[in-house]
C-alpha cells in the first residue's frame, strides 16, 4: 500500500476525499468564476489560487487553464501533468509541508460551493457488462433457460448515449412522458412513465484523444483513462420496452443520466485494483488482458421518498463486472472509432449476485413482482415522483478510503 | 415562387449553389483562420471579409463572430440574426447592388479553399424513417410477410450514434475491423469487415436549444432547425449482425458518417416543400402535424472504382420520408430530452419504391444476391477498397436550383 501521509487539513475520519484521493471537479462560489478544484475532507482546493500562488510553475502550465467552465483543456495537457498538479496538491497538503498553512484562500468549504458538469462530455457510451443484470434481464424478458444471448461472453455489448442530458449530482429532472403500450392492447398511448428506474452504474472518463482508424490495446488503456465518476443511467422501462426493438433503447434512456461532480482518477484507484472473474470461452485476442483490471468500489444506493427518511436499497460493487474498462475501450476502438477528452463510457448497470446486489429498481423488485417495502411503510415496484435516488461508492483497504462522494436526483413529476 | 434575382457574380448554369440557395460552411485558404462562408456558383463568399466591410453593422453583431472554427456561435445568435445575415448577402451579390464590385477579397473560389466540419456536433441521432428501406431491411433479416416491427407506424424509430467520427467531404475514411460470425460457425472471427455499405442519408442541423423537460411540438419545429446536410451513415453489415442484438447498432456504425461541408438553410428550401405520405393507422396526438412538411430534394448514389469512372447506382428523393423532421423532432423530444446547436439528426437510409432508387448497397445488390455491374466491368455487392461514394441532392422548380453540392469518401484499407 501507499506510504503513509497525513495533512494539515482537518479530514473527518471515514470521508470520502482522503489525501490520497484528491479527485477534480468544477466548482465556483456565488457569483464567481467556475474553476477547478480538489476535494479534500469537507473542503475544496481551489486549484487556480494555488496556481496564482506559483506552486505549477516548474511544470509550465498557464495560470488561466485553472479557471474554466470543463476540465477538457486541463486533461487534455496529458497524464504526465495531471499527475503532478495532483501529487503537487497533496504534497503541499501534507503534514510535512507548510507553505500553505496561512493562505486560507486556497480552501472553500464544499457547502458552500456549487458543483458542476466536470467535463464537457462530447460523445455518451454505455456498456452492458455485468454479467448478473445481463442474466437476470434475460430471465425476465426473454427466456430464463437461455438468458444471455449469444454474443455476450463474445464482446462487451455497448451502445450509444445521449450526451446532451447527463446532468450533475443535486440537478433534479423529470419523469419522462413517451409512448408505451398498455397490457392487452395493440396501439400504444401517450403518457407519463410509470417505470421510471435508476441504473447504479459507473463511468470513466476519456483522458487522451486517439485518432480515427486507431485501436486502443487492453494493455495502452489505462493512458487514455482519466478517472471515474458514479453514474445513475435513468431508464423508463415502458417506453424501452415499446421502443427498443430493433435498433435499441432510445427515449427510455435520454431524458437524463446523472453523474458525481468529483471525477477520481485513475492513479487514485491503483490500490484497490482486483482480479475479475474468469471469462469462458475464452476471449479474442484484442480482448484478451494481463494484470489486475478490475477495482474494488463498494456500492450502494439509497431511495429518500418524499415523507420519509433515506432507505439502502442495494449494496452492490465494481468488482462484479464481467468485462473491465481496458476491453470495452480495446473492443470501442478495435473498428477504429475515435476518442475524444472528455467522453463517458459508463458501465451498464452493475448488479452482484445476490438480490440485495442489484443494481436496478427492475431487478430488485423483480419487474414489479417483489415490491421493496421502505422504511416508512410504503411499497416501490419503480421510482415515484419526490423520491430522490442517491448512489455512493467508496474503496476502503487497510485502513486507506478513497471515495467518489454521491450523485443525487430526485425525480419531479412530469412537465405539461 | 420567389421573385427573380440575378448576380453579379457569374454563377454555373445548374449549379448547386444558386443566389436563392446561400448555404453556410466552415472554410479557410492555405494556413489562414477558420471562417465562416456562404456558398455562390464555383465561389465561397467570406462573411468575415463582409462584415469588415461594416456591411451587418445594423445586425450588432460582432465581426469576430466570422471568423471561426464553427459555426455554432453564429447560429445561436438565433434564426432572425441567421436569416438577416443571409438576406444581405443575396442583397449584396445582386445585379442591384453594386457595393462589393470593386472587393475582390470578398470571393473565394472554391478551388483555393479547404472545406470543414460545419458545426461542432454534440450529438448525433440516426432515424429509420423510410418505410421502403425498413420495409426492405426487415424482407430479408426476419419476415417477409411482417416485414415492419409492431411500432414502426407508431413512432418514428431512431437510435443515438456517434458524433465523434462524423467528418466533413472529402476525408477519405478507413475500413473498419470487428468481430464477424462467419456462415455455419458459433463462435465470431476478428477481420476486416467485408460487407461495408453507405446508407444514402440526409441530416438536419439544430439551429436552437431546448431545456430539459421541456417538448418540440410539430408546429415549432422549424424554428429548432438550422437546415439541412447529406449523410452518408457508413455501416459495416456483417460487423452489425453480429452485435445489434440486443441494444442496437454500435461498431458496425460508428467507425466514420461522412456531412456535406454546406449547410443548407430551411428557408432555402421552403419552395421545394410538397406534401408527404398518408400515415395510417393515425399518429399520436403529439406527432400529428398541419402544413407540408416533406422536401422535394433528388438525391443520387455514384460509385467511382480505383480504376474507371462514377457509375450512378441510385436515383432516390427526400419526398419518400414516411416520417418527416417535425415528427422526428417532436418524437425526439416528447420525453423531455434536450436538444443543443449543432446537434445533427440524420434521417436513416432514404430508399424510395424501385429497386434503383434504393439508399444502401445491401438493398440495391439484395443481400449480395443481385451483385451491381459496375461500367468497368467489376461487380459489387459491397464497398471495396479504393472505391469512392458520392451522394448528392438538389432541388429544382421553375428553374430554380437549390443544390447541397456532394459528400464524398474514398474507403482505404483497414489500418494494421
Amino acid at each position: 500500500m501507499a506510504r503513509k501521509i497525513t495533512s494539515w487539513v482537518d479530514i473527518p475520519k471515514d470521508s470520502d476525499f482522503s489525501i490520497y484521493n484528491l479527485p477534480f471537479g468544477i466548482f465556483s462560489v456565488g457569483n464567481g468564476n467556475k474553476k477547478i478544484g480538489i476535494a479534500i475532507g469537507d473542503q475544496i482546493v481551489d486549484v487556480s489560487a494555488i496556481a496564482e500562488l506559483g506552486h505549477f510553475e516548474d511544470l509550465k502550465v498557464d495560470k488561466k487553464t485553472f479557471v474554466t467552465t470543463y476540465l477538457n483543456d486541463f486533461i487534455n495537457l496529458g497524464k504526465p501533468v495531471n499527475t503532478a498538479v495532483r501529487l503537487k496538491v497533496q504534497d503541499l497538503l501534507s503534514d510535512k509541508n507548510s507553505s500553505l498553512l496561512d493562505q486560507t484562500q486556497v480552501l472553500v468549504p464544499q457547502s458552500e460551493a456549487h458543483m458542476h458538469l466536470p467535463v464537457r462530455i462530447g460523445d455518451y457510451t454505455d456498456f452492458y457488462s455485468s454479467i448478473e443484470h445481463a442474466t437476470n434481464v434475460g430471465k425476465m424478458f426473454r427466456d430464463p433457460e437461455n438468458a444471455l444471448l449469444p454474443n455476450w461472453k463474445h464482446l462487451p455489448v455497448g451502445y450509444h448515449g445521449r450526451a446532451s442530458s447527463i446532468v450533475v449530482s443535486g440537478q433534479n429532472i423529470y419523469r419522462p412522458k413517451g409512448q408505451v403500450l398498455l397490457p392487452d392492447t395493440k396501439a400504444p398511448v401517450f403518457q407519463a412513465s410509470s417505470k421510471v428506474d435508476f441504473e447504479l452504474e459507473m463511468g470513466f472518463i476519456i483522458g487522451k484523444n486517439s485518432r480515427m482508424g486507431e485501436s486502443i490495446t487492453t494493455s495502452d488503456a489505462e493512458d487514455y483513462i482519466f478517472g471515474k465518476v458514479l453514474f445513475n443511467d435513468w431508464s423508463a422501462r415502458d417506453i424501452q420496452k415499446w421502443e427498443y426493438v430493433p435498433l435499441g433503447p432510445f427515449l427510455g434512456k435520454n431524458f437524463a443520466s446523472s453523474i458525481s461532480p468529483w471525477i477520481v482518477t485513475l492513479e487514485a484507484l491503483e490500490p484497490f485494483k482486483v482480479q475479475g472473474p474468469e471469462q469462458e470461452p475464452e476471449v479474442l485476442p484484442y480482448l484478451t488482458y494481463s494484470g489486475q483490471k478490475n477495482y474494488d468500489i463498494h456500492l450502494e444506493v439509497g431511495i429518500k421518498p418524499k415523507n420519509g427518511e433515506e432507505n439502502i436499497v442495494s449494496r452492490s460493487n465494481f468488482k462484479y463486472m464481467y468485462w473491465n474498462m481496458a476491453q470495452q475501450l480495446a473492443h470501442h476502438t478495435c473498428n477504429g472509432c475515435n476518442m475524444k477528452v472528455g467522453d463517458v463510457l459508463a458501465s451498464g448497470t452493475i448488479s452482484g449476485k445476490e438480490a440485495n446486489s442489484y443494481g436496478s429498481m427492475l431487478e430488485l423488485a423483480w419487474g414489479g413482482q417483489k415490491p421493496i417495502i421502505l422504511s416508512n411503510g410504503e411499497e416501490r415496484k419503480f421510482i415515484e415522483d419526490f423520491d430522490t435516488v442517491i448512489l455512493r461508492g467508496y474503496c476502503k483497504k487497510d485502513n486507506i478510503r478513497v471515495g467518489f462522494g454521491e450523485v443525487r436526483a430526485q425525480v419531479l413529476p412530469a412537465l405539461n
